[in-house]
């Protein structure tokens, strides 16, 4: 029932921001011209007559036009009034930017806070919060930043932490994450983890599921939703609050109470989820899930690195759980056909540093992904050490060479390092190079990894959610 | 007695190329260029007369001056004739570029090998490699690379891999690592990893020791040898070949016998060294051994963040083994008595989103490092989601207001996310911050790290570190 009234909740034809002003932080007004939102949008706060080129009215009552949805950006005392007239307005849903409310830790503070949920409740108003952002929905223009991708995705995210999401999104849109829904929701008043999680299990424009959670409200009500929806799609978690300390922030960030971890995550991973230690790691879920249709088994074939680094993403292949085969017979007999000279020695991971006599770099890629003993592809893009061999930010070229531009035979990861990077060399040639890759891939869509460690724990995530779905 | 050894052969006076050319990889000429080698240097190829302006001799023993160090760029198979020549000149050492030896587990090539061991013992030649790029000294000028840094520091490299102290060396430059001496040793056939470490043990230019390792030759003296070392100098170690297939991959590189992982790791442990999982992780201890003078003890002030990251970053100390106290009553009082409203609120980590009411970003961090039950502090720089309010790229201001410009109370770490970037953004502003920001810190001798996880990590290995060292 929650889910279906969320759908409705969540694409309103007109909103109102109450509380706007000229020098807004942050900008919802810019945020839904920027992402393109064609419904009605007013701007409320009795000190204006216009804000940001808007017709701006003194209150809620006062708006023309039906509202549907409204952004309350107004100090927490006014909250309660405001209800009020979003009742009398006949407002579906209030979104409460507004904070300092129970997570201020003072009495009055979470009493203000009930008062609100009594007045909502009486009023037949739904909240989303209070202290947080709200809904992101590029599908229909509507978000908190302009900085948001215009293009929607197939990746939903309930967020009890805006700044989170928020965080998430700028650091996954590089790599190719495209959202269908993000609802950063706070405190949780009314709407909390549990129903934006049953919405997005129905939800038929979302394919992974993304959680930031700190307290859970009912937690035998969100285990029981995490197994259904973990049959059907993938659910990655990222708790918040896990020792004493982080416990202590989630009080005062979201008034939540942030239980004990240790039967937390063990209770996730049998609900067949997918916990993630950190932001970062959920982008890599994220992506890894959206791109890659499934992989059928740990067999790993590596290439583009060499020596130690080569080294290393072996071992760190087989620490996430993968398998790296040996070279198989076949493949070393048609190298040995074609005359390499390397045939008995070359193995996988393939070492680049010896590659040469006539086999281009991709070609053992290629040789691996046509080969049935191989289940998955991991290409390394190394930052290049010569420079001159490659030419003039040739990407194009150079993924031509590494065989990445055609990988179709299996599923395909790629690693493409993060590089610090001093302010001297920013206009540097590895920069651009790496960043050109990076972007033709996404476009492309193959997902892309800054570490090898990282891309094989996300190809054994991706083994296993589909064998796991295919037992149930 | 190797040390002493290791310290009159690593610096030549004079030094000559074997197998020169006009086009050379690695272009070992240019690299002492660039690096300002001060010595002579000697082209030698029959084929030419000159290589890139140097006059070219057909051989060895044809150069007019001594020569007290060759780099050998010929193929394997022309290697004992030179060896021979280099005891006719008087060589003292040869760095043998030159590979395919026992790495390609072809016996014939592993005979080659040992016949270079041979002549070089009958000969008194030393031999660093084969099969590898030698010396990086960046004090007298020595080095592979022209895109190394010219200036050195006090962290010293022995790796069995050449290509992962490349990648080290230019995934730590801009984070400020420099380095004393940096020897990639390949096959170790002559010196191996315990010489270079008991040289780096007893060298008064080297405060820090990093080695990567695949195989050990003589395992007692590598640990007595890492024992006596790690009582003196922090010691971190990257080992490859730690799985079959890692190992399968050290054999065809360095023809390493990688051991079984579990008894190394406990005995690394043991010693007192410092197990690093890869070169990330390698460079975030060495930048954190080279600032940090030494941490008191775990309990860690938190600043720069808020909301579910600040969250995050409490739950990532607590993990790494730091204690993240509640702030202390003298603070919340201090706070009290300047009238700032959220007094009572405001907690440790310090949740920017919340601060207002006159309390400048930095001020709390400092109030942490005056008070004495804080031992380090850590900030984090987010990816500033509020461009307008910080104003056009001025990292120093920035800084100001952080309050990281003059903190120096207490030992501070301070987080700066790598960002993965689409080509479009290249010119972004957050870039330009970032890299900005990370510059100034390093350039004030400040240890950055991109996460949170990873500052954490080092502190603890810090603290650990000067533990150990007083109790011994």
């Amino acid at each position: 029932m929650a889910a279906s009234v969320l759908h409705d909740l969540l694409q309103p034809s007109s909103i109102a921001i109450v509380g706007a002003s000229d020098r807004p932080r942050p900008d919802f007004i810019g945020g839904l011209r920027a992402l393109g939102f064609k419904g009605d949008v007013y701007a409320v706060n009795p000190r204006y007559t216009e804000v940001l080129g808007l017709k701006c009215y003194p209150n809620l009552l006062q708006v023309p036009g039906p509202v549907d949805y409204v952004i309350s950006a107004i100090p927490a005392a006014a909250v309660p009034a405001m209800i009020d007239d979003c009742a009398k307005k006949g407002v579906k849903v209030a979104h409460l930017y507004s904070a300092r409310f129970a997570e201020t830790g003072r009495p009055q503070d979470a009493e203000l806070e009930m008062e609100v949920l009594r007045r909502a409740r009486k009023g037949g108003v739904r909240v989303i919060g209070p202290n947080c952002m709200g809904l992101y929905r590029p599908g229909l223009g509507i978000g908190w930043s302009g900085d948001f991708p215009r293009q929607s995705g197939p990746i939903a995210m309930a967020s009890q932490s805006s700044y989170a999401a928020h965080d998430l999104i700028l650091l996954g849109t590089p790599r190719g994450m495209r959202f269908s829904k993000v609802v950063g929701y706070g405190n949780a008043l009314d709407f909390n983890e549990c129903d934006f999680l049953e919405y997005f299990t129905e939800d038929p424009e979302t394919k992974v599921i993304l959680m930031y959670v700190e307290g859970v409200k009912d937690g035998r009500r969100f285990l029981s939703g995490l197994r259904r929806a973990a049959k059907i799609k993938p659910v990655i978690i990222v708790k918040g609050g896990k020792g004493e300390a982080g416990a202590r922030a989630a009080a005062s960030h979201t008034a939540s109470l942030a239980g004990s971890m240790q039967p937390w995550r063990a209770a996730v991973a049998q609900a067949g989820a997918i916990f993630a230690d950190g932001l970062d790691e959920m982008v890599d879920y994220g992506i890894s899930f959206s791109f890659i249709e499934s992989i059928s088994g740990p067999n790993v074939g590596i290439s583009g690195t060499g020596g130690g680094p080569g080294v290393l993403a072996a071992d760190q292949c087989e620490e996430a759980g993968l398998r790296v085969a040996p070279l198989p017979d076949e493949i070393r007999q048609e190298l040995k056909s074609r005359g390499t000279d390397i045939w008995d020695w070359v193995g996988n991971p393939v070492d680049m540093t010896i590659l040469g006599g006539g086999l281009a770099p991709g070609e053992l890629l290629h040789m691996m992904g046509r080969n049935r003993q191989f289940d998955v592809l991991i290409s390394i893009i190394s930052d290049p050490h010569n420079r001159d061999r490659i030419g003039p930010f040739e990407g194009e070229a150079y993924l031509d060479r590494q065989g990445l531009s055609e990988i179709k035979e299996k599923p395909l990861l790629v690693v493409v390092p993060d590089k610090s990077l001093d302010i001297a060399e920013l206009d540097l040639w590895t920069t651009e190079f790496l960043c050109d890759i990076r972007t033709r891939l996404v476009a492309a869509r193959v997902p892309v990894y800054p570490t090898v460690a990282r891309a094989a724990r996300c190809a054994r995530a991706v083994i296993d959610f589909y064998r796991q779905k295919q037992e149930t």
